[in-house]
């Protein structure tokens, strides 16, 4: 296995102007792992429980390897979310942890060699932890969300040392430095000690810093914007995915990943759920990125 | 005169988190205007009072050609506006519209050759019925704002249907077409009559529109922000500058225009008022119109 993600796989309950999806496959590694799996084989670590239904252990099973995969007892872990009239600002209504609460992942020995790891939005001390187990990783990035944020501060600026990597969206970049101005922010975090940063800005596109390298980059533009949970999952995914089928992870590459990242997650929102993501193939992203490519020469 | 800039000339109060000036130079006009007098001779018509200083007369008539600019019995018009710590979000606090509010603009006759003539934030009314005294108009755009999206939406449609390009940001677009997506707002202003329409997005850039045709740009990531004042001003006056020196307006030297409007925005919002456009020089700009292609480069 050349990647893994590790993260959440979850029942997601999301309410949007145009559609109500309740208990349908979501999480961030859902997302991430099902976007990298369009560039190279995909290992998943993450956990649900024995109410998961069949359909959906059958996409995943179909998308990812799943020697990572923990079958508990109890109640997969479940996100209810609502989306305001412009699909801008969402309203957590409801979390229940369940199986995740005490998960305790492991890795399994064919994913060790991994060298390209993911941590989504996971404790950042269970980030820490897990990174460790991996031989001879070259590339690692992690996410991570205002819970954690707000929680752990001091733990997620640890996580942030350990790996090579921070994929963040906009708001949580300047909820944890305390920083609005997003270059600020991004000197702050490259100051805890990661090389690379990437800010997030969804519709927005996102801004790529390594030392006094400074690379932005448009969202591409789409007027069928129906549901956009998981589209900075799969930003990330397409992001780590890219970078694992080249194996390489110069700067010129990774600024490439964050176009495939823009990409990504522009077919994300198109689709209600994992839709977006589960209806497209490589084809259609290599026409996309040809389209991106076209649209933003000048 | 080829090119002819209609709008406000104020004296601004501007309270930021760093720095609070007192009725300095402002108005939409004035940036928008000296921001195009680096591509090419530019004429004002806008309305002064008797108590406007005259080193700000100076520094408009170094600028500017000011053949119509009218010198009127009684104040010049006041803006008082306060942002919040981030500076992104600007509350008004007085607008004293004094000389403005009984102004009847007149084009003086050496500016009725103009073929490039931008119409500012103005009362849409008076905008349509100014753009008829040009003889020879080859590309006219226009601004608005939520004052008169607010309270006069039929004349601000009435005006789109009179010039070529509308140049408009995100927020007061999706005010105007009832519309949450960008790509629709646009849409629905093409439907009303003009060819293109250009949304400003602040420090996220540009999107322009033409036909079935989609140009969106990153803004030019900035560090050192102080005030924001004037930024959308000069974007405009920057393209419609860009466009009267290349005497073009194919679709590829608009495409570039909204660049040099990104770039010129860049520059406004790294000095107090003015100051950010006034201490630079067209080496300055051809310098960060290369460090942009640079950049954004992949």
């Amino acid at each position: 296995m050349m990647l893994t993600v590790f993260g959440s796989t979850a029942l997601d309950t999301i309410r949007t102007p145009t559609k109500v999806l309740k208990d349908v496959l979501g999480g961030a590694a859902t997302f991430a792992g099902i976007s990298a799996s369009f560039f190279v084989n995909t290992g998943l670590i993450a956990v649900i429980g024995k109410d998961f239904p069949k359909k959906y252990h059958k996409i995943l099973a179909s998308r990812l390897n799943l020697d990572g995969l923990s079958v508990k007892n109890g109640k997969t872990f479940r996100y209810d979310g609502k989306y305001d009239e412009t699909l801008s600002t969402r309203t957590t209504l409801r979390t229940e942890l369940n199986v995740l609460e005490n998960f305790h992942p492991v890795v399994p020995e064919q994913y060790k060699k991994s060298q390209f790891v993911y941590l989504a939005n996971n404790d950042p001390d269970q980030n820490v932890a897990l990174i460790k187990e991996f031989d001879r990783v070259k590339f690692s990035m992690c996410d991570t969300i205002e819970f954690w944020i707000s929680t752990k501060k001091a733990s997620v600026v640890k996580m942030f040392k350990q790996v090579d990597a921070v994929v963040i969206n906009d708001e949580e970049a300047k909820l944890l430095t305390k920083e609005s101005n997003l270059i600020k922010c991004a000197k702050k975090i490259m100051d805890w000690g990661t090389e690379y940063v990437i800010i997030k800005k969804g519709q927005h596109g996102s801004i790529l810093f390594f030392e006094d390298v400074i690379f932005p980059s448009v969202g591409l533009p789409i007027e069928n914007v129906v549901d956009p949970t998981g589209a900075g999952d799969s930003f990330a995914g397409a992001m780590i995915g890219y970078l694992t089928s080249k194996k390489k992870t110069d700067l010129a590459t990774i600024k490439k990943s964050t176009i495939y990242g823009n990409v990504m997650g522009s077919f994300a929102v198109q689709g209600y759920g994992l839709e977006g993501l589960l209806r497209i193939n490589k084809m259609d992203i290599k026409k996309r990125i040809a389209l991106y490519e076209k649209i933003t020469r000048f």
